[in-house]
Formats: structure tokens, C-alpha cells, sequence
């Protein structure tokens, strides 16, 4: 998860980077799916790397989906999908931050998923850890994030 | 789409052969997800034959799922998912009639997409080709049902 | 509920008729809140006779609401939102037919909801009636309709 | 808005004043509309000064309602129903703070709703203004958050 046009470049470049290794990992990438910022880059390293990539889009068709979206899920929710995203996911990896990213960083805790933030805003990664210290993971680079993941499915396996 | 707990021998055995069918085409598979009736049936029916299948459940985890779903999408929203169902889909079969599935007839035609009925319930025919005669199509068989769904998507190509 | 743009001169009389009806019944008319068609003319009626109207509406703002909705629900969900407006209702009233209101009537019955059917077309009664005998009720008037409203009323008490 | 079970006794206090003021300014107010924490409370104050009240709920039905809502509306979309609490407000006011709370005021934020945040939580104050520094606005007690309210309201006029 990550901000749309709000996504600062370093964002789309960690957001690549995650969408690889997810698929190196052989997990499945989830994402809004628009064809915009965090989603978009995301979904295109994974395409990258040969990986399976699901969209649950806000609109109720694909046009303005990612083109590196295999299965695309279009709810006519806007960001009432929100939900959607974080409950269908095992682990959300927060990538940036931004008004709706805060949104499913949210209902990722109050749905009991864990959370790992991938950013270097300072009062998100403190507004978050004070609300949920058990569940929050700060990351410093994509790889950090996917050694974080990986140490929450062994653990929850 | 089809009814749960509802379907009777007939719609499973339809269902299943329409999921083997579904994924010989190389289509991939969207139910309603859960391990019940029509959704199970179609969703073992494409596994049998090699396809990839997307599953909508109407609950917030993956505790009543068909195991013969890959891709599971939790909404948490019940029969509120129903369209999310239909508007993620490209055409839309239904294989036997209930309530549930007659508000994904009725939506799917709300939201533009063609409907393949496959029932003998002969009101449901009526009903539903009366609302929407250019966008409802009957089908006697599996076989004839993906017939009909091959001719819709060559034409709208 | 009702259909929108779809609505005869018939349907609008009686949506009208019934809006008035509810509010000096002294119960609170839910509508999808848009200013088309039925939604329209029950809140106008029942604003008419001094009632209380709450409008579900499909978009995130109340750009297209009825002027004679006193409380909006903004739920952006499109047609999604019909199961919350049959969800939020003791019984639903489906004044005329089209395909939203096709998919209002199953989301009811698969609630668990009362439905009165007071509409001319014929077709919609013969299936809804096989589909769910005992929670359809068929009305031949705006009076007819309220009298079997106060009767189920009554009897869930 | 405002969390349910971990609402702090200054939460349901000040929630219960807020309730007060909102119906004495004559205005509607909204809640997530269950018997717990920060909704109960808000929603008490407002009918003992005679105020309507609004309850979007979780459920698909109204057993764990405050039964001081006098409109309910059931959405059956647990936290998914965040959206609509938001996007049906003109301003919300958060009062305390949790995952649920959170998720309502960063959806707002993204719907481009103002927000007033009552609470003595550093963390959050510094986050949702750091995020969007126009439209959060932070109040120190239940008068402050109704002044600033009438302020945003006579601005949008």
C-alpha cells in the first residue's frame, strides 16, 4: 500500500524494488491497482520478476487500472475499499505515507494484520508504534520489509 | 454465480463442468468463494483442470473458503460483496437460482455486464429476460453456456 | 425503492401516494435519496404530509440528492449500496421494476426481509413469489400496500 | 467518532458533552451508532438535550445499538462502514483515539473532509497535521471543538 500522485520518488523506487522481491518470494502482490504511484510501481516490478498481481480497484471498471495488473477486482467503493485491501492481505507493507495510506494502515490494525512501514516520515512511524506497539514494524529499506514479512509468516505459520 | 447451500445435483454437476470448461478456455474463474454449493463446485471444477480461480467472500477471513480457491479477496461486507462480483467479472453464468443469486443477476444487469441463465426455473427465464432482453441469454448445457460467453467476448473484442 | 430514470407516470403517482402514506403512519421513509424517479416521489410525498426521510445515496456527495431528503447517507458504493438500504428498512415497498430494484427485492429476501411488491408487471411477481413465498406479498394499491405493511408490523412485535 | 471499548473516562465525557452541544446547535448527529465507548456516550448526551441521532452501524442488524440512535442504518460492512460515517459528515470531530478512530480520520482527510481532533494524544495531534495541516484543527475541550465546528460551518456557507 502507498500513495497514489502523492508518491515521492524514492517511494516508486522502494515500491519497485518490494513488488521484485515479493515475486522472488513467490507471494502474491496486492494493491490498490491503479495505474499511479506506490500501486502502479509495485505492480510493475513484480510483473518484472514474474510474480501474480491482484488490483482491488476503487472504480467499478479497469480503465484507469495499472497495465501490470493480472487480476483485477473493481468495487465502485473509492476508498471504501480500503478494507478490502488490508483485510484480503497477510501482511501490509506500508510504502510512503499519505491521507489514504494512513487509512489502511489503520484498518490493517484494527483488522489484527500486521503492519510494516517502509518510510522516513517520522511522526507516522510514531503516531502508529504508540497505537499499536505489538503489531507495527518499521522497515529502513526494502529488504529489511521482506526480512520483516518473512519472519511474520514463519512465526504465524 | 450460484446458490449455496440451495443447489441442487444438478446445479453442481453443472457447475463443476462449467469450472473444467472455464479453464480449459484459459479464463480465469470468479465465484463468490465459499465452500458451499455452486461457488465450491465450479471453483473444484476449474482446479481439476488446471485454471486459476478468485474468490469473493462475503466474510472478513478465509475460514469458510472452497479449497479450491487461489486468489481469496476478504470484504467483510456479506451480500454487499455481490457486486463486487459481478463488476469484477466479464460475463457473468448463472448456474441455478436463489435469492443471492438473483441480486447478482439483477446487478450484473444494473452494471452493464451480459448473463448467461443456466436453470430450468422457468420464472427466473421470464423474469429476468423481460428486464433486459438484449443482455440475458438462456443456455441449456454447460457446453451451450460457453458457447454463448465465447460469442459475447469475440463480439465485444 | 424504484426505479430511477426508468419509472412510469403510474409508478411516480403511486411513490408519491405511498410517501405520503408512511409519513402519516408516523414511520420514517428510507429511499436511495437520488432526485429521480421513485426515490424522488415517496420523499416528496412524505415530506408532503410532514414525515421524516433518510435517503442512501450512491455517490460520496449529495450533488444529485432529492431536495426532500432530511438525512443523507453518503456511501459512494454505487449500486452497492442497495443492501444497505433493504438492510436499514423493516420492511421494503418495491413501487415499479427495473433492474435496481430487482436487486433491492433479492438482497431483501436473502436478508431476511418483508417485501411487497406494488407494480403491474407480472412477470416480477410470478418469479419473486416462486423464489421466496412466504416474505412476498403482492399489492394492488398504495392503501393495499400500507395495510399489508401494518400487518407485518404488527406481527413482528 | 471515537473508539468503542478502549474509550478513556475523559473520552466518554467529553463524547457525552459533545453529544449535548451538537443538539443544542440544532445540529444531526452522526455516530457509528453501537452501544460502546465514544458513540453511546456522544449519542446520550445528544438526546437527553432533545438532538436527532444518526448510527451507521457495523452489523447487518440493530442488536448492539445504542438505544439512544434514532436512525439506524445498518451497512452488514464491519469497519468498511468508516467511510460512509465520513463522507456523510459535513465536519467530524474525533473524539480520543485507536485504530478504528484513526482510520475514520485519515478517510476523511481523503475525502476532503475537516477534521477536530479532541484528544490529549501527542502522537496523533503531530500525525493528521503533519498529513494535512488545513484541515485538521485541534481543540482542548468540547466548547473549543464546537466553536471551531461553527467557524468551519459559517466558512462553507
Amino acid at each position: 500500500m502507498g500513495p497514489g500522485k502523492g508518491a515521492t520518488a524514492t517511494d516508486l523506487e522502494r515500491a519497485y524494488e518490494l513488488g521484485q522481491r515479493i515475486a522472488q518470494q513467490g507471494w502474491v502482490l496486492l494493491t490498490g491497482g491503479r495505474n499511479a504511484g506506490v500501486m502502479d510501481a509495485a505492480s510493475q516490478g513484480a510483473k518484472a520478476a514474474g510474480g501474480l498481481t491482484v488490483g482491488i480497484l476503487p472504480s467499478s471498471d479497469t480503465q484507469n487500472m495499472s497495465d501490470a495488473v493480472d487480476i483485477a477486482i473493481a468495487t465502485d467503493m473509492g476508498s471504501g475499499r480500503n478494507n478490502i485491501n488490508v483485510l484480503s492481505s497477510d501482511v501490509v507493507i506500508a510504502c510512503g505515507i499519505g491521507a489514504g495510506t494512513a487509512s489502511e494502515i489503520a484498518l490493517a490494525l484494527k483488522g489484527g494484520k500486521p503492519v510494516v512501514l517502509l518510510s522516513d516520515h517520522h511522526e507516522s512511524q510514531q503516531f502508529f508504534t504508540s497505537l499499536s506497539p505489538e503489531t507495527v514494524f518499521v522497515a529502513a529499506t526494502p529488504v529489511d520489509a521482506i526480512d520483516i514479512v518473512q519472519a511474520i509468516v514463519q512465526e504465524n505459520r
